[in-house]
């Protein structure tokens, strides 16, 4: 990816250059992203994509290739192709670091700068917040759900090629131990697993021609898939191939509950009481929690992980709240829209706790940083882009495993009613202070 | 995007690295893409994405800094690393082409090569099929919803940056007339639309000073967004400021079947007869039926476009379905895991048609094209790749052209159940000749 800057919707362009027309694209302006509600039943979201976003910021520039097109097809007219060849993003961004916690209307980013430099970004911003977010946040759930058993992403092939590495990224930040996606792994050095799929072994002209080249290729610590024809049978050979340091063996049909228990007792009996227990069949939040009890040592979660487990986007928005007048004077903004309606003001944002620590609150206030006067509260805004320069520790690897960090830390802090996956209202309530 | 090699499963490649040690990954293979069900009370399914996968299959390459990471993850060996290093896709491809319509157990893609050449492109294959089809398949329950009326994809912000891309080419493939979204509109020659948003009206003193600058940047026959404050007096000061010329409104919230009513007869009795209403608030193919009655002009589509309505993957699978034994003798494989049996062996699709020429069925005959004694029938399955050569008409702007085409053909051969909203049986039954 070259350029980040065609990856937006028309009108953005458009509104520039009605607004350097009539010059009201000069007013400076506060534009907040921030979600109405959680998807249905949802008991929290997990904030990701800011660091991808901060990495696409840096590539958002109008290029030959970009002003060419335009220009062909009259998108825009010469003073804004002027405009948009010297665009560098030289404003300001606040927002929740990711990994955090958030709740319905929570001021996840706050952008600051003139309307045409702000304007122009929405588009982007939003499509890297809006996926990111719904998968970390679907991925939480697995996470906290799985308890101290590791979740490996496999969803890639379920959903768009370069969604896959972002969503491998996202579920990272949420506590995913590893991904299959070797794009992510690369970019954001994360680890990444993988070994055979049924193919292999029907390629072969036995299940044992199979394990044996597999083995052989990788030793007998790796994973071998034993449901292609009889999980008994697999099994077996499968121990008598790899002998008992075989490394795992991953189940990826039927009823996973019940096979984990019979694999568990026949590799017992076998022996191999350390070969481990891989399943992979379609896994959700549910079906995790099901199988908590079973003696499985890892999931393996795809389509419903990049699908966001029902809730594919996180409906984020991206408004003005807060632009100045001719004097310069800052003015609060909204707009009164049937079931739309906004708070005007730019905001901020804190996180009340109970006398145990507890996250209790989500308080917004108007201007200036809600306070508590008997509890404590933490800050949850955080400088991103001060202007225009990307504040560092949140791109990159590092700013994967900050986020990751983040997120353990935050949903730790949460109402044990966090974990409950049936549906239910936000865990905390979100307060305008 | 330079290369696509590494948008892939990790295991993907430690099968070729085990079956080049044992010399398996040579055997001559026949690997097949189809879904086992529609998504749930579908009544058929848009092939897409195959113009974008014939893309990303040239640039299907491991160049140096892709072969430097895999070897310093030590994620294959010196071996494989020399066989990817020369990796091209030498193998054939046939499939329905782009736009057709499909039904479940659909041979929809039918790839032939090694076992190492084909099993690479696993992953990346199912990525965009599976991405672009439930987008195509959600598009054109909605462009039959809207009969006559055009759609307009807007969904950009609620999904990743490269599916809003390749979104937009896929609701183009089912018969949307436009889109938001740039990138798509460079990469495919797509038709884009935009003119502005609510932070344009905010941004100004006054909606008047907003829709007075909007007109004099892009003239009377511009589109105004009403509906920011109060929605009568917008279209009063609309028709004030921009004449019997304005274009359209367009109307983004609220009950949006009353409000066209009533801006409808406003703008008549303003003599603005010939201004369009365009409508945009969260639609998707339930509220366009119930819009039809209305006086509505186009329909502006987003989140539930992007998010495949419901439905985020077609969930299709790439199946081993046949390969050589060491005498080279073809060999029909499946496995038979609970719940997820296949079909061994190659595959030949056709559709059959009822003699007023309405399709009544799916044929797929093993080995040989299925035919009919009495009825006619028509051949699926194109070749897209041959030796390793892509097939001309399937890519760039001329694919989506020609997928367009077809798929107004393919729908409008289906049986009148196929414009059926309500959940269902596929329209017609696959039958296994």
């Amino acid at each position: 990816m070259s350029s980040t800057a065609l990856l937006t919707d028309q009108y953005e362009l458009t509104m520039v250059e009605a607004g350097l027309a009539s010059g009201a694209a000069h007013r400076r302006c506060v534009f907040e992203v921030f979600a109405r509600s959680l998807p249905r039943g949802r008991r929290y979201g997990v904030v990701a994509g800011t660091g991808r976003m901060l990495e696409g910021l840096e590539q958002f520039r109008f290029g030959g290739p970009e002003l060419d097109w335009l220009a062909s097809r009259k998108i825009v007219g010469e003073q804004t192709l002027e405009f948009l060849r010297d665009y560098r993003f030289s404003g300001s961004m606040w927002g929740y670091p990711e990994g955090e916690v958030y709740l319905p209307h929570s001021p996840v980013l706050r952008v600051e700068a003139s309307f045409a430099e702000a304007c122009l970004l929405e588009t982007f911003i939003l499509s890297v917040l809006n996926h990111d977010t719904a998968i970390a946040s679907a991925a939480s759930r697995m996470t906290v759900a799985a308890g101290e058993r590791p979740c490996v992403e496999m969803g890639s092939r379920r959903t768009q090629e370069m969604s896959a590495v972002a969503g491998a990224r996202a579920a990272a930040v949420a506590g995913f131990a590893a991904t299959s996606n070797l794009e992510a792994g690369r970019r954001w050095e994360l680890g990444t697993l993988g070994t055979a799929a049924h193919a292999f072994t029907l390629l072969h002209d036995s299940e044992e021609e199979a394990f044996r080249a597999q083995v052989e290729a990788f030793g007998p610590g790796t994973t071998l898939l034993v449901d292609t024809y009889d999980v008994e049978a697999a099994v077996n050979k499968a121990v008598e191939i790899a002998g008992p340091e075989l490394g795992a063996v991953r189940l990826d049909s039927g009823d996973l509950v019940e096979q984990a228990h019979e694999v568990r007792r026949q590799l017992d009996s076998l022996g191999n009481t350390s070969t481990q227990i891989i399943v992979s069949s379609d896994l959700d939040e549910h079906a995790i929690a099901r199988l908590q009890s079973a003696p499985v040592d890892s999931y393996g979660v795809g389509t419903k992980l990049v699908t966001g487990s029902g809730a594919p986007t996180a409906s984020m928005v991206y408004k003005l709240v807060e632009r100045t007048d001719d004097a310069g004077t800052p003015v609060r903004v909204r707009k009164s829209s049937s079931g739309k309606e906004s708070v005007g003001g730019a905001k901020q944002a804190a996180r009340r706790y109970d006398a145990q620590g507890r996250a209790d609150a989500e308080l917004v206030g108007l201007g200036e940083l809600p306070t508590s006067p008997d509890q404590r509260t933490r800050e949850l805004m955080v400088p991103l882009v001060l202007d225009g320069q990307v504040q560092p520790g949140h791109t990159g690897a590092e700013g994967v495993r900050r986020a990751a960090q983040r997120h353990r830390d935050s949903v730790t802090e949460l109402p044990a009613a966090a974990q409950r996956l049936q549906e239910g209202e936000a865990v905390i309530p979100t307060i305008f202070a």
